[in-house]
């Protein structure tokens, strides 16, 4: 007799918790993703400012499961999901694969979510893979450059200016993580320029940032980010940007080449696949036992899933999240072979934690602890050093974040790209020296 | 009165010594680069085969020269050299300018070399900057997986093939990191598909390998690195090569999908600025005060210049023959501005090693002291470290070192790239996991 064949799709924290759950299970696993790593995602604004590598916040897929005999793992785009056939189409560098599944696991996750407003879409950075954070370091270290040897003050200033939008944990440690970058590490490599300094401004559309926190951490939040020196603008939606500019609603124009996105996020065009009709964001409707509603032997999972809990409200879509309904899918699936009923999906939430820079940030552990200042740093470094992949990352993530704290230096800063950063200068002009 | 203006070009080698010696002197200096790094190029091909980041074999520029009131650095592309006006043209990333010298330093260094074989420009890979380091590793890693999904025996075979061209150190080094890439390190990670083995294939046109070591050392080589498992073919020039497929002279033909091109290098484009007459390979003739001949206040340092030794041979292109004369063409124009005489170039050859792969290596010290194995191989681990620039740096290059050596693993297994490969498959089919 075969094994019954499973599809996980995405190696995110969602698809690689489930394929863990199925290891060594008499199954026959074949888990897909665009990439040959997982991302710690958590951990990308650190790549888009220049303190950690790529490769240490990337792990390959392949080795995760290589001890794993019933795992197999293919590299590749999910172009097509057929559910009646039980069949998913693949496009790998080569060619367009059919495979059939028994069970399907959808955990394509997210994509960055500009709400429809083409202008932004077209100027802003997104920050939800490694390519963006690459992509993003490279244009901020190609700014600078162009900022030391501009003459145009005015020029100078949208240059240095940095727009972050967006009030949740990746907005703020990402402004956090963008002043410090120039305004404490960089600026003595640029002691020819004196009179340059990197602005940081948050923007945030509604009167409050970190929405999932309570109140007095939120403040304080506030308070740590203005204290470090981001300026920070509330109740103010983005309404237009451009090459050099963002407009906000209410009116106020911003000279900027650098526009951050961290407003929000929409579940992957995956979801499109199934025939199913979509929730907000375009996250797909799943039972309590996290099957797609409607659709048989398809568990969605993570980002994609829409599932309300006790109070009516859809689980947020967080790593935590993520883990644990990928962990009950792969269960279910494995329950419903052995023709046990099936689980329903029950969060523990451990906490919310969002870091602002040195010495800087709130945790709100199991509902109930709240923690700020440096505290909360080291625990957030704790916890993210313990729960990244493999121990050559953690030793090399530890030791970056030591020299970091030591000297103040953030060592990869290079501008690594195939195609430059066009930014027009207002005029060509002789360059002193 | 003001101070003499110098103009380095390159921040490789030659131009970061010349630099370094022209530091809180009484001069204005200006370095220009592509980058805004400094590559330590001997460890390119680790880079290529996942061994390391590119960011540790990559040193901010700036950061070398942060507390060098004296020398600013501009990150551009030097498109013109006018030595009669006294200045260079150099584009930046937003415009094109103007800057003037009252002594200038060419040092931008070498490219690959296809000797006019246009088939092979087109196919091949070249080794020679972080770019060509990252796509190669992108590319093999592509093809791995591509060929873990293959039926088709003979496809997978070209697939798992690689052709180094080339017999010097670069070539031997990659050949045999290549080899250890796949054979000792990934494939574990491969077990689903047992019937695949990397082959890797080092061809070079004379009949020896490493030309300027002794026989005996000659000999070694080619015994560790066909011991290893590289297959070596000497006396078979390149004829000609397409996307799968590479044919040497004598008719042979090898199906491959990856062609590394480490089998020459020729000088700088930026030769041909200085409007005087070129020595072979692109080479500028220079005084053996590393004067351009026939130009005034133009030195010409490491790969691009052309100056015979004693015995009529021209200096090797070398890291150390870059560095010292980088470091004299600074002394010369400090002793110029003093109204002192020129100094000549003198050699200091400290040795030349190339290193095979693990506990592999050969080593010809001081013109005189042979060393093989394990020993030639500590001792260019060891050289290679104190030689890197950067504490940091040198931490996380000895620490990746040791985990590779203890682990076999190669951390750095990520594909991270805006374009695709584009690989094509005989024929689409579908997949059985």
């Amino acid at each position: 007799m075969t094994k019954p064949r499973i599809i996980i799709i995405g190696a995110g924290f969602a698809g690689l918790y489930a394929a863990r759950a199925l290891a060594d299970k008499p199954v026959e696993v074949l888990l897909i993703d665009r990439h040959n790593f997982h991302t710690f995602t958590p951990l990308l604004y650190q790549v888009a400012t220049c303190a950690l590598d790529p490769s240490e916040i990337a792990y390959p897929v392949r080795h995760i499961f290589y001890d794993r005999a019933n795992i197999r793992v293919l590299m590749g785009e999910v172009v097509d999901i057929k559910p009646a056939d039980q069949k998913v189409y693949v496009r790998t560098n080569s060619a367009t694969e059919a495979v059939s599944y028994d069970y399907l696991i959808v955990a394509a996750g997210s994509a960055t979510n500009y709400f429809g407003n083409q202008s932004v879409e077209q100027t802003a950075f997104g920050l939800k893979d490694l390519q963006d954070a690459v992509k993003l370091r490279n244009h901020i270290l190609k700014l600078f450059e162009r900022a030391a040897w501009t003459e145009d003050e005015a020029y100078k200033q949208a240059l240095t200016t940095m727009v972050v939008v967006g009030g949740g944990p990746t907005g703020l440690e990402t402004a956090g993580a963008l002043y410090e970058l120039y305004n404490h590490v960089l600026r003595q490599e640029y002691r020819h320029s004196p009179d340059m300094a990197a602005h940081v401004i948050l923007v945030e559309a509604t009167d409050q940032l970190l929405a999932s926190f309570p109140p007095k951490l939120q403040q304080s939040a506030l308070k740590q980010l203005t204290s470090l020196g981001v300026e920070v603008i509330l109740g103010n939606p983005v309404q237009e940007a451009g090459e050099n500019y963002i407009r906000l609603q209410d009116g106020r124009e911003i000279p900027t080449y650098t526009i951050v996105w961290a407003a929000g996020v929409k579940a992957s065009s995956l979801g499109a696949m199934l025939g199913v009709e979509l929730q907000r964001g375009g996250r797909v409707p799943v039972e309590p036992t996290l099957e797609a509603v409607g659709l048989k032997n398809v568990y969605v999972v993570g980002d994609m899933a829409y599932l309300e809990d006790a109070a009516g409200q859809p689980y947020p879509q967080l790593v935590q999240v993520a883990q644990q309904q990928g962990k009950l899918a792969a269960r279910n699936i494995l329950r419903r072979i052995d023709g046990q009923a099936q689980e329903h999906f029950q969060y523990r939430d451990l906490g919310i934690m969002a870091t602002i820079g040195r010495s800087r940030a709130v945790a709100w552990i199991f509902n109930r602890l709240p923690f700020t200042g440096f505290i909360a740093w080291v625990m957030w470094l704790a916890l993210h050093l313990i729960w990244l992949m493999g121990f050559r990352n953690r030793a090399s993530v530890l030791i970056g974040w030591v020299w970091n704290y030591l000297t103040y230096d953030r060592s990869v800063r290079i501008i690594l790209d195939q195609a430059g950063t066009k930014v027009h200068s207002p005029e060509a002009v002789e360059v002193e020296y």
